[in-house]
Parts: C-alpha cells; sequence; structure tokens
C-alpha cells in the first residue's frame, strides 16, 4: 500500500532555494494542519492563502509559518468591480493568489497534498523538484527518448539536433500524484479502487504542439514568463461547470508557450494525494465541461495566436477574443467566460504596472 | 553499478505470447553467444540472422534456436540488382530481415544487448513488453500526464477528451537502454563514463507532429501496419555516412506514422547494453550527418503527405520524392538515397506481393 512519507526528523533545508523569490499559493476552505507534514520543505517560504467561501471563518495557519490571507472580503476590496473574475466557492480561486504576488515563482498545492516517498522510502521535497525542473531548459521542439536531458545521469541521445540542445525557457512545472489519482467523475465512478502506485522517475518536456490536462493541485510556474495566463477561468457559485478550473488555465497556456516557444515540463515531482472527493458530486460540476471539452480541445489544438502578440497579456487578449468568437455558440457561458478573461488581464496589469512595459 | 541479470534458473514463458505471429532480426557479424542469455524469452520465437560482412564467415547460432541465416549473397541472390538498396557493414543491413519475413510482428535487437534487471532485480523479458506495447492503443492527439492510459493501474486523467480515449493502433514500439545510453560520438567523447542507471518505468505515445529519435537497438513493430518504411537506408560500405539508418527510418516512420493516424510508443522495456562503441570510428561516421540532421530535420517537420497516400508504400514514395526535390541540393548522397528509397519499395512488394493489394 502507499502511504505518505513521515517528515519528523527530516532536517529544514539549509539553504532553501530561491527562498526570497518564490511565493507558495494555497486555495483552502479549512485549517492547514496538512502543512505540519511540509514544515521541513515548505517553513522558509512565504505563504500565500487564498480563503474560498465563508469569509467569517477563520483558518488556522500552523506557527511558525510566515504567510498573507485573503478571504472574499479582501479579494473584493482588492479588485472592486473587477473581482468577478474570481471564482467562489471553487479552488479557482488560487489564482488571485498568482495576481497578488510580486515574486518569479510560484508553487502551489492543495490542502489534501501530502509528502510523497520516493521508492526508496525517502520524503520528496517537492518544492526543490519544481524548482530544479524551472531553472533548467525545456525542450519542446523534438523528443528525447531519455526523458530530460538536463538531469543529472541523463542527456541527449543520438540523432538529436545539436541546433536544438540549448532548449527554451520552462515556465511551467506540472507535478503529479500518488495514491489517489486526478481522475474525472466517470472514471472514479468506475474504478474507485485504482489508486496510483507507480512512480515514474523522469521529467519531460511536452512537446510543442501537444496539449495536455494541467491539474493544479502540484503546480508551479515561472510567473514572470506566463503568469498572466495562469487565469483559472469561472467555475463554483453561479457557474455552470466546475473542476475544469486548471484545465483551461493548462491549454491557455500551452497554446501561449507554444506561441512564445516556452517550455511545460511534466513528471516529478510526486505528492501523495490524500482524498477521493466525491464522484457524485464531481460528476455535477463535471458533466458540461465533459461534453464542452470536445469542441474546446479541437478549438486550441487549431488556435493560431498573431505575430504581433508576443507578450502574454497581448496573446491572452488574443485568445479571450478567440474564445468569444468561436466558442460562445457553444453556450453563452464562453461569452461571459472571454469577458472574464479580459478582466483578469485588466487586474493583473493594475496589480502588476511593471510587467505592463 | 548497474548490471545485467542472470536468467540461468529463469522459467520459460509456458505460452510464448505472438509465438506463430514475430520474427526476431538480428543483424551480426559474430557468434550469437549473447542468446543463451535470452533463451527464456526466445528461444520458442522463430530468428531472421542477417549476417553482415565477410559472406564466408561461419555465424555460430547457439543450439536450440530456431532460424534462418542469410548473408550476402543471399541477398545479393534473392534481391539481385534491388540488392543495391541494402547496405553493406553496417547494421542498417537488418532491414533485410523485416523485407523476408512473413510474419506480422517484428522484434529487432542488437548483439551487444542483454537482459536488463527492473528495480526489483528481476529480469525484464523485453520482447513481452514489446508484444504489450503493440497490442494496447496508442494516444497521439493528445498528452497523458500518467503516461500509458491502458496499462493496469494506469488510466486516462481528468480533462482527457472522451472522444479520444479510443487511441489508436499502435505500429512501433521503441525500448530503451540501461548501462551504455545510445549517445552520439561528441556526447560519448565528453562524456565516457556515463552510464544509465534510471530505470524508468513508463511507456508514452510520442504525440503527433512531434519527432523523435528511434534507436534500432531495442524495437519492434508491426510489420503490417508500417513495415514498408522501416528502411534503414544507405550506410556504410561505400557510403559517405554511417549510424543514421535507424534515426533515417525513425523520421520516416513517424511522419507516415503521423499521416496514417497510427501510435508510435517509446519508453519500457529495457535491455542491457554492454559495450559502447569507439568513438572516435563513431565520429567519423556520423559527422556528415551531424551536419546533415539540422537540415533533415526541419524537412521531415515540414513534410505533408498527399490525402492521395493512403497505404505505406504509397507514402514513402511520396516522401522519397520529397527527399529527391528537397534534401539532394544538401548533397549528392541524397539523391541516391531517394532512389534507394524507390529501390527498396519495390523489392518489399517483390517479396510481399499480397500486401499490394
Amino acid at each position: 500500500m502507499v502511504e505518505p512519507a513521515n517528515t519528523v526528523g527530516v532536517p529544514m533545508n539549509p539553504t532553501p532555494l530561491l527562498k526570497d523569490e518564490l511565493d507558495i499559493v494555497i486555495p483552502t476552505i479549512r485549517n492547514l494542519d496538512f502543512l505540519e507534514m511540509w514544515r521541513p520543505f515548505l517553513q522558509p517560504y512565504h505563504l500565500i492563502i487564498v480563503q474560498d467561501g465563508d469569509p467569517s471563518k477563520t483558518i488556522a495557519v500552523p506557527e511558525g509559518f510566515d504567510y498573507e490571507l485573503y478571504n472574499r472580503n479582501d479579494i473584493n476590496r482588492i479588485l472592486g468591480p473587477k473581482a468577478s473574475c474570481i471564482s467562489f466557492k471553487d479552488s479557482a480561486c488560487r489564482c488571485f493568489g498568482y495576481m497578488v504576488s510580486k515574486k518569479k515563482y510560484i508553487f502551489t498545492i492543495d490542502d489534501d497534498c501530502f509528502v510523497a516517498k520516493d521508492p526508496s522510502g525517502k520524503a520528496v521535497n517537492a518544492l526543490e523538484q519544481h524548482i530544479k525542473n524551472l531553472l533548467c531548459p525545456s525542450s519542446p521542439f523534438f523528443f528525447n527518448t531519455l526523458y530530460d536531458p538536463y538531469r543529472e545521469g541523463a542527456d541527449f541521445v543520438r540523432g538529436y539536433p545539436f541546433s536544438l540542445r540549448e532548449g527554451v525557457s520552462t515556465a511551467v512545472s506540472h507535478g503529479l500524484w500518488l495514491n489517489i489519482p486526478d481522475y474525472d467523475a466517470p472514471t472514479q465512478l468506475v474504478k474507485p479502487k485504482e489508486r496510483n502506485t507507480r512512480y515514474v522517475d523522469a521529467v519531460l518536456t511536452i512537446p510543442k504542439g501537444t496539449l495536455f490536462p494541467m491539474c493544479g493541485m502540484n503546480l508551479a510556474f515561472d510567473r514572470e514568463l506566463i503568469g498572466p495566463a495562469m487565469y483559472f477561468g469561472l467555475m463554483g457559485d453561479g457557474q455552470p461547470i466546475g473542476r475544469y478550473d486548471d484545465m483551461w488555465a493548462g491549454w491557455c497556456v500551452k497554446v501561449i508557450c507554444d506561441h512564445l516557444g516556452l517550455g511545460v515540463k511534466t513528471g516529478l515531482p510526486y505528492i501523495y494525494h490524500s482524498k477521493a472527493s466525491n464522484p457524485f458530486v464531481n460528476l455535477k460540476k463535471e458533466y458540461k465541461g465533459i461534453f464542452w471539452q470536445e469542441d474546446i480541445i479541437p478549438f486550441f489544438q487549431s488556435a493560431k495566436l498573431s505575430k504581433e502578440a508576443v507578450t502574454v497579456q497581448q496573446c491572452y487578449i488574443e485568445l479571450s477574443k478567440m474564445v468569444k468568437e468561436k466558442l460562445s455558440p457553444i453556450d453563452p457561458y464562453f461569452d461571459k467566460l472571454a469577458d472574464a478573461m479580459v478582466t483578469w488581464i485588466e487586474a493583473w496589469d493594475e496589480l502588476n504596472p511593471a510587467t505592463k512595459a
């Protein structure tokens, strides 16, 4: 049986990487006891906690963690009418944390994710691996059969063009999950007992032109390179769908990374995902998305951004126009979403004026 | 230190999969003692041995193996003038074995490849894993973050479109190597001591539109689906390059698989690669290829086959015309190669008349 690691006695990293350049964003509705287990790895970093749901509730944060916390009242106060682009009663609200951060890197993690063990039984420092992934290049233009060529003990194999070996900057590091896999409601219903026990010791670049299902549970990214595209859409309260927030962000992000020549990596690190969400509740949230994604995927697969779009913001605004034009016929929801995408960028630029230049 | 497995005492598979539908193709210049170690896994199958170099030399095959052997004289006799398309003094000659086989599946392996151990110390039955890979579908249109969704204990993750979950037929299974990695001469020179010790427990589909460096050392494919594209080109004796035979085949195969909607998988199984070839000799063989691949890769990346090309043969002939037109300006070698591609298809169809229909 897979079990989470025990981190009691695991020494804290003496010189945490990028300590002053990275924020950890956690969306939550409950006390953050799960951080106890992460203490050796995450305590040196600053946390941005986005409290979802009832703002009058108090969220307890374990002692010793440095954090700022935003509830719905804070979001409304800071963004004013633009707060409409931030989802409520859905973990999609986490993207508010990306917006208020002033750091170069973001690591976001769900509060039901614990420290995983590698096959040797050692506790996995997920953040350290994400940082490694982000700090070394990606290779999106040609597949390397020995996976990440920049990893110790690996390289580009015979037949890999030398001109492509410098790689490109990595914008996103997508981590995986042991124990409860990130399945949709139908798969959860069909395979209620399936657990992910396979530790695949690999990191790889998702090739240019290929979309992937980006899960927001264990995710890191370079805010300066791709932040404004990390919008988690309109989900939850008052919206017709849920559980597509991270998927939506992933599709937008991948199209924009491909356009701008940035890399997206997936694989290590693993976290231990403890709780399967209720498949019946999930089905209710997902069912429109299950239909819609059949149109959304081809839309993103064929989306072509113009040469004039050279910043993430410009790309994102172009994409919002395409969403309005091509996806609104499916459902009025996409019209609203396209508007929210524009509002998101306006709010982002308001809070991050330097990135406008 | 990584060591090959010890297969003494490993019981033979009582009901070998696809026993009558698969040939094992081995190019060699020496006695096939390496087969001793493979006996538990490979003895039930039929071998096609392609003897390279001096045809008067006798190749010893361990007792108990069922095989047919072709030397250069046999190739010349069987193909007549068309034998010019089969390389001499280069392991590229192995593709003659693909042509004379009458089976649906091919597994090809180099004679310096031994049985690998998985992390638990168990000997890896490479052929069994290749067969698994070939018999289950591929998913080239969208990336699955938990790797092969058809593997036991895995599935498609949330956000994977349901319409794409049936997958497509798998044409190629590309296996990897522990110990000596498949590096080019420059990398061998720079990292003479690097050994691959990382066992990545994954199989994945190489996405549509993405090229990869296909290594011929540990490779299986469906001859009926893709056989005529598995031409290993003109290498070795009298040719200006070597060590690009499998790469050339891989680029052609991938473009044609993408066009025909077929899948290419890479990852498991591992073999244990025992001997690094001489990097100085390799550099001599490779150095033109190292230049040329900078033009060849963009050529294949932009190669578009016509709607009329619906068989592998038709695709391959179209590709040969493009090679003549677009690559001949680089070097007269490509003119010769384009002609040899046509000769190869003619010879294939002569030996495999049924596939003409």
